[in-house]
């Protein structure tokens, strides 16, 4: 089953979407927006199969999907709790800002919360006020949960994944440093983050698996590709660990969205592998990239996102279908 | 004017309260939850505001209002964005930790990014696992805001101040150093939190002034006076300053709750001032008792919170009368 929320309001309209993006219906006589049926997901679940399955059948009354009307499926949710699964990624953008990493981050997760009060639409501008910011994409995977008990086993947490998406965690790379040096994690340096046009459950996923799902990121900069990278691959924790970690101390309400953090893999030879261009998978952010530059080349040659640069984060299946839709979002100046 | 959110579904039900807390009267045909008026407070403010003005006249159908029936004013909310504008606090808790406090701290607002999916109600049990995480109150000022443009300045941040409240920043100090050295901030250490029963607009705050609240925060632990801090006096970032700040890079949603950090002050000689039963204004935080224990004896005797153990922060008026309601909380092990 394929989610949306069309834009209107605070918080969108939910729409089913078909499995092919092309068509959606109305579901609003089932929930008013994905928050509400999120909170009454046991009672709501099973409406929304049987109008996707209508819809699937051509039953009910429908319309054209059109990627550019759909607002982030949650477009303010009550949590943003991203982690860094690609402990790879986080490895390699601390090489690079020449920080230790304690062995400890193979085995404990690294999570932060985010800020969650407004995500941007999968296709409006990245507002950006100044480019000495240093503005990133990260291509991820993450997936929202229903109700999740505190102290939550992995199992219990798989179990309460409810949808996954696409995710661009727009960065600002150099609020970064000085802000983590002040030992409270991200504030400024994580402005709004953006969704995929579509949520999707785990059953309409083949890729997914054991928390994890497969399938190669295409991350696109200026219409070149950056990353490739498969997302089910080298995800050291997978989305269950994740979910128990946000909630060993604490519940998560329905409607909390857990991250991977950055889509990243190794190189054949255990390091950081080579860009696209390059024969590599790439990568899925442009830290990454830079700090391959620097470590293979002495310095940093890609800039980072300026007014103007376009970018692209998808999926496809199989048969090279965009399963989420895409996220496509320009930078816009001040 | 006072509105709270008795207990009732995710989100409670809006009501207003008399200001003697006394009496409330339904605001549902206004707007369903504090939310759904925070949505829309250009409508909702001055049909709140005919109901309470009615309620203190008698001239509507009114209720008697019991703290113990009110959730958290928003019993979720899209943000919980925690300063520390108490900079004295922060200084004397790294220096228990052996941290050091960079200048800036007193120039460069320090925020966490909280959960804030989930609250505890004013005079829920605050649920806790295992001892050994330190379980700690931290009391402090807070308040909502309406929506905040990005690069909002103080006098911006401080016209979209919409209600105050107090809060109890639920904390496992055990975890925090582990947490904090892997440097993505606070998460597993911060657990829901919990905000006064009723929450306050400015106006109806002799005490507000300049982004401040003047008044004793009063903290009680066991029946016992542990701190009566003046939440005006020794905050280094008013409420405007922590907005901008929040704002800097990205909007603030309506609804988005802001917090003042531990209330502390300093004492006469500029230290960190003596303990209530020494004829101090004592402390908002066990981590700053136990730190001037340290400071004082060479090791802190206080333990950390335990089953059974019961807090209350509150602030009076000047005729000592409640002002927010009681934050009441019993520990509760597992």
């Amino acid at each position: 089953m394929k989610l949306a929320s069309l834009k209107g309001g605070r918080d969108g309209r939910l729409v089913v979407v078909s499995n092919d993006l092309a068509w959606f219906t109305e579901a609003h006589h089932i929930a008013p927006t994905l928050q509400a049926a999120l909170d009454h997901w046991e009672g709501c679940e099973p409406a929304l199969r049987g109008l996707a399955e209508s819809l699937e059948h051509g039953a009910v009354p429908r319309e054209r999907f059109h990627e550019h009307q759909a607002a982030s499926p949650l477009p303010r949710a009550y949590q943003w709790a991203d982690g860094s699964a690609y402990v790879n990624h986080v490895a390699l953008v601390r090489q690079a800002r020449a920080a230790d990493m304690p062995d400890s981050f193979w085995t404990d997760p690294l999570m932060y919360q985010g800020g969650s009060d407004g995500f941007l639409s999968p296709r409006d501008p990245i507002p950006l006020s100044d480019p000495a910011w240093g503005l990133d994409l990260e291509g991820e995977i993450a997936v929202i949960v229903g109700d999740v008990a505190q102290g939550a086993t992995r199992e219990q947490g798989l179990a309460a994944v409810r949808l996954v998406m696409l995710c661009n965690d727009v960065s600002l790379r150099n609020l970064i440093p000085g802000e983590l040096a002040k030992g409270f994690g991200f504030f400024q340096s994580k402005p709004a983050c953006a969704f995929s046009p579509v949520a999707v459950t785990t059953d309409a996923l083949p890729g997914w698996k054991d928390g994890r799902l497969s399938g190669a990121l295409s991350v696109e900069l200026n219409g070149k590709a950056l990353g490739e990278a498969d997302a089910g691959v080298d995800m050291t924790f997978d989305f269950g660990t994740l979910i128990a970690h946000a909630a060993r101390t604490r519940t998560l309400s329905a409607g909390s969205i857990i991250g991977s953090g950055t889509v990243s893999n190794r190189g054949p030879d255990g390091g950081p592998g080579k860009a696209v261009a390059d024969g590599g998978v790439g990568y899925s952010c442009l830290a990454e990239l830079r700090t391959v530059e620097t470590l293979t080349g002495g310095a940093a040659k890609t800039p980072f996102l300026a007014a103007g640069d376009t970018l692209r984060i998808e999926m496809r299946d199989a048969r090279r279908h965009s399963i989420f839709g895409a996220i496509e979002q320009v930078v816009a100046g001040s």
